[in-house]
């Protein structure tokens, strides 16, 4: 039977999931994978918590230099967040030799080119199942499972807390900052919740899942962010009157055109399954030109699924030593200059807007799209207070150059009130 | 660039899907992969199809023999269906030195123990993933993915042709027998449907999926199979309305009392995800010990889904060849004598009966549950013809032998004119 040691930086929520599983599990791995698998050492500087998990006081290391230069240590396993730290550490790992298991999202979208040719050079692994949706095998799909597929389209809900949020909002039709509040009591949302309500987590995600999809490197610069800071309990009202739930996408079509990436709240038909991925689930599905479409669901966070997607990587590393997947693109901090990327992005659009009630504006609204070349495939409009109606049109596929310049014309009309939202729709 | 020769046995729908894929997609692979995959060699009896299909003369082989001696193949792909020739060509192509890759969920459910047994003998591999649930990565997840896990739960719907059927018959409300008709004429059902309305089909996929979710072997004689020709529209409807979709689903649950596993018609809530899997559509729910609860979804049919889970097999084959899988559990064509499996099932049921519509009845039916140790969650009385009920109801967990034992007193009962229906619920 192979020995595997393993050290993990860091024992949060994650790394304390993650030895938990194989800790408990350690026996189970021995009978199902053949493989006898120890946590020889970790690092965390709250020994309290390392040894209330039941780490052995002989396996706390002090140092990072302690960890890499453990000759019974052949895989590090990386969960302690943010860039600085991580990166120093991840670098000490390989370079010593060892295959490195990450959840580090921000890592692997920012550095991953660096820790990729650093692994060449050593001829170890580099892991990072657990960076995006929790412990759904995602990325363990993209590379093993839909390899004689050219991808598409990529979409999916892959931040659990902005879910939580719209979920909310759109079950108690309650205000954004209310259910943020909320979500912060309950820990789903972080005090400064700015890295996953303005859609940063997502990009981060979306970059590598993107770039896997259509092996292409595709950096967060490329993409596009919306948050949702700006969804109001009225535009969750009025798309789910239209057949709509709204929800933080993060989206990427591989196309003629070139390559669309973008996160932002869409409104999403109740009939496609992504509509019904509620609280702090996650979902991404996928279009191949041989399988069509697949859709992965479950849980985006929290110790033990992304615990799963942890040790699956350190079982995987161990089992397929030598035999490492390394990107088939030029790994590097830019997209290649070749690559093409879709700016002017084309959607079907949902538009809401307060009108004075006066008997011709709604033709007059619509000569300004149609002038536009956007076709309306929805219009409705309903009595406000006096004298005032809200009308809601979704529009058939636009460009957003098109879109943009309808708006401003029609901000321009004294008819007009107020444009309150302008969102993307996906079928 | 590593050069991979595959022949494929059998070019009907699948078989041409992955010829296809395999030649469209040939400077893909190079790219992507580094792999350089030629068609050798084809067997396929009808030579106009294979010559329509853009086969060079020269790779058309005229015998097995000549397909397995052929040193340019180094990967057999088997996709001629049935047991008796499939297998015979397959334990040729192992003893030749060829890994498999097949789609035979048949061969595979009932022969596996031997062929992974001549495949382990001259160290080849032995490919399945596309024997279950089409294009949708299930093995290569619960082999490459769960691996953390001990998997608790593995239930869905795994035949497209029955779910299609029942899907219709939902939005129609339509009779078996006249969709049946339908689909048969669309091609979505066989001229003798039998293994897929009586639950054959399943049996086999549930046979392999339940193996290696578990750890063990589940054989189909283990199965407890139940098809979906005594589904009327009018339980669809009565389930409707009770707030159920009605799916032919597999179920394999391994808990303290044993592994419990079975093929039947199945009452699923509609906030139930696989409640929404609909038309030909497959999907398979998993819950493991670390991941919690996770689906994966898509088409579990047709020749590009098939051949893309066929192609994503022989992918793997070449760029892990010498590092296989082999079950890590005793395969043989009987499950283990520990192994113990639950027969006696306990489950929510759904029970629809009519009732001559007189004072007391209720209580007279209720207190038979009740002295079976059964509660009863949901009741509900419908007024039929003049002095005649429809009864419906639900119980909580029961115990299979209790609710024959309950329905077999409530049929001695004058007021009883008859049990319509008597099926399971799932969460």
């Amino acid at each position: 039977m192979k020995k595997v040691g393993v050290a993990i930086l860091g024992l949060g929520v994650v790394g304390g999931g993650t030895y938990k599983i194989l800790t408990d599990n350690k026996e189970y791995f021995k009978s199902t994978q053949n493989l006898d698998i120890t946590v020889e050492s970790v690092l965390e500087l709250n020994k309290e918590r390392a040894l209330s998990l039941g780490v052995p006081e002989s396996a706390i290391a002090s140092s990072i230099a302690e960890v890499v230069s453990n000759p019974n240590v052949d895989i590090v396993v990386e969960v302690i967040g943010g860039v600085k730290v991580a990166r120093d550490f991840v670098l000490q790992a390989i370079s010593s030799g060892k295959s490195v298991v990450t959840s580090n999202k921000e890592l692997v979208a920012k550095y991953c080119h660096e820790l990729e040719a650093a692994a060449k050079k050593m001829n170890v692994g580099l892991y990072f199942e657990a960076s995006c949706v929790g412990g759904v095998p995602i990325i363990r799909t993209l590379i093993d499972g839909m390899q004689a597929n050219k991808i598409t389209v990529l979409k999916g809900i892959v931040n659990g807390t902005t879910n939580y949020i719209l979920t909310k909002m759109s079950q108690d039709g309650a205000d954004y900052q209310d259910v943020l509040k909320e979500a912060q009591k309950l820990g789903y949302a972080e005090a400064n919740p700015t890295a996953d309500v303005e859609g940063f987590d997502s990009t981060y995600k979306l970059s590598i899942l993107s770039s896997l999809a259509f092996n292409k490197k595709v950096t967060i610069d490329n993409i596009h962010r919306e948050g949702i800071t700006g969804i109001t309990k009225e535009d969750i009202a009025y798309a789910k009157k239209s057949g709509f739930a709204i929800k933080l996408l993060a989206i990427a079509k591989n196309g003629p055109q070139g390559i669309e990436v973008r996160v932002n709240p869409t409104l999403v038909p109740l009939s496609n399954p992504l509509a019904t991925v509620n609280d702090s689930f996650n979902a991404v599905f996928l279009t191949g030109d041989s399988v069509d479409d697949i859709m992965l669901y479950g849980r985006g966070a929290g110790a033990l699924p992304t615990g799963s997607a942890i040790v699956s990587d350190v079982i995987y590393a161990a089992k397929h030593a030598g035999d490492y997947y390394y990107a088939p693109f030029k790994n590097s901090d830019t997209a290649e200059k070749t690559t093409k990327f879709v700016t002017d992005f084309s959607s079907k659009y949902f538009i809401r807007m307060r009108l004075k009630n006066i008997v011709g504006v709604l033709s007059k609204l619509t000569s300004v799209f149609s002038k536009n070349g956007i076709n309306l495939t929805y219009v409705k409009q309903n009595a406000m207070e006096e004298g005032v109606v809200e009308l809601i049109l979704i529009t058939d596929i636009s460009s957003e150059s098109s879109i943009n310049k309808s708006i401003e014309k029609i901000k321009t009309f004294d008819e007009v009130n107020s444009v309150e939202s302008v969102l993307r729709v996906e079928d």
